[in-house]
């Protein structure tokens, strides 16, 4: 650990590009309770993220990680918040504006039950169950959107697996955001080091395929020190 | 590495009181996908199940743990299946009979989607989502009913959040176990290093109340060596 700090400030750290600049990250994914142990959630590891937090965190950035459930240390120099739903995410983002930069990088759960039961629910005789979900708050939108406290830029993900341009482009519209990371989740990318992935903003399609996900930190630090130069 | 072999060795290991016998155990929870992105699961981290194997495995027994997706290290001398859904989980461990003792610890989910996207599910205008679960396969009473194969001992694991010792006496008879030990899981359990469980089997309930899941792997250790000798 002291290493790691020794490390932190001579890669950067307090004296980089990105000194003075409030990031806030959302990373990992939500867990959307059904009852006291079942619950909905989805494949992310939350290693995307979190590679972007320590990168920007390096570079001199304040950077408040807002995580779901995973099982990683938190980087070195990053403030860090843990949250399970997507409404407790909501909270925590909105929380922490205003910001200079936003980066939603958790795969947030666009649903959760209409019902939560307070006790683990029993099976029954019955051999189906239906349960109803109603939409989760759009974080991604809600600070794209932002009256008041809009992000000089902010940034999204989003998990496809077809037609991965065009959903992008099409997201990156209808949530007003400045660019949109489009990752290919067809070839098994959850949990591995390597990442499949666009950016997509006004000016057209960056193509950053084959990289690692620290590479695509590396590509989205030095994207964001371009913008917001 | 290589300390943990030694200690392997000293404290028991292929010569302990378990030597020769097979166990099968299960751990972790299961993921239920709903498309490739989103999934049903539940809070289990794994912990219990991963302390009984390791326990085992230090008293000599051929231990076979077969896991659901969880982030934790297999044990020292244990052989590690891994799978992610219910139907999985019961396949490999149909797979490993015949076997002397099963341990069936993993959270395992009643329910999966009765139908798999095959493309993540976009969000609609809708405000509301319907989803129809169809029941899993009962893991515990299809190896506790086994015409052919069953094991001497079968152990079944019940996290309850209310009427505890009820749950369980009515899970050992319905599922056809030996013993059951019952979790209460309504005090901040899942992820922690401690457990508050009772063990019920046909001479009564025998409370394991404040102990490490160390301690009730001790336990259930010295249960099955009683109950096997």
């Amino acid at each position: 650990a002291i290493l790691a700090a020794i490390q932190f400030h001579l890669t950067g750290g307090v004296d980089g590009p990105l000194a003075g600049k409030k990031v806030v990250i959302t990373a990992g994914p939500t867990f959307e309770p059904l009852d006291p142990v079942r619950g909905l959630t989805n494949r992310s590891s939350g290693k995307q993220g979190y590679a972007i937090a320590q990168k920007l965190a390096r570079e001199g950035a304040d950077v408040t990680l807002i995580s779901g459930p995973v099982s990683l240390p938190t980087p070195i120099g990053v403030t860090r918040i843990d949250v399970e739903t997507a409404q407790e995410m909501f909270d925590a983002v909105h929380a922490q504006l205003p910001c200079d930069v936003f980066v939603g990088v958790a795969a947030v759960a666009d649903w959760r039950a209409k019902d939560i039961a307070a006790e683990k629910q029993k099976k029954t005789a019955d051999n189906e169950l239906s349960v109803t979900f109603v939409k989760n708050p759009d974080i991604l939108e809600s600070v794209s959107k932002h009256l008041d406290l809009r992000p000089r830029l902010v940034i999204g993900f989003a998990a496809e697996t077809q037609k991965l341009e065009d959903y992008a482009h099409a997201k990156l519209a209808s949530k007003g955001c400045d660019a949109i990371v489009a990752n290919n989740v067809s070839e098994g990318v959850f949990g591995s080091a390597h990442n499949q992935a666009t950016l997509v903003d006004l000016d057209g399609f960056t193509p950053i395929a084959g990289m690692t996900k620290a590479d695509i930190a590396d590509f989205l630090s030095a994207y964001i020190q371009k913008r917001i130069a």
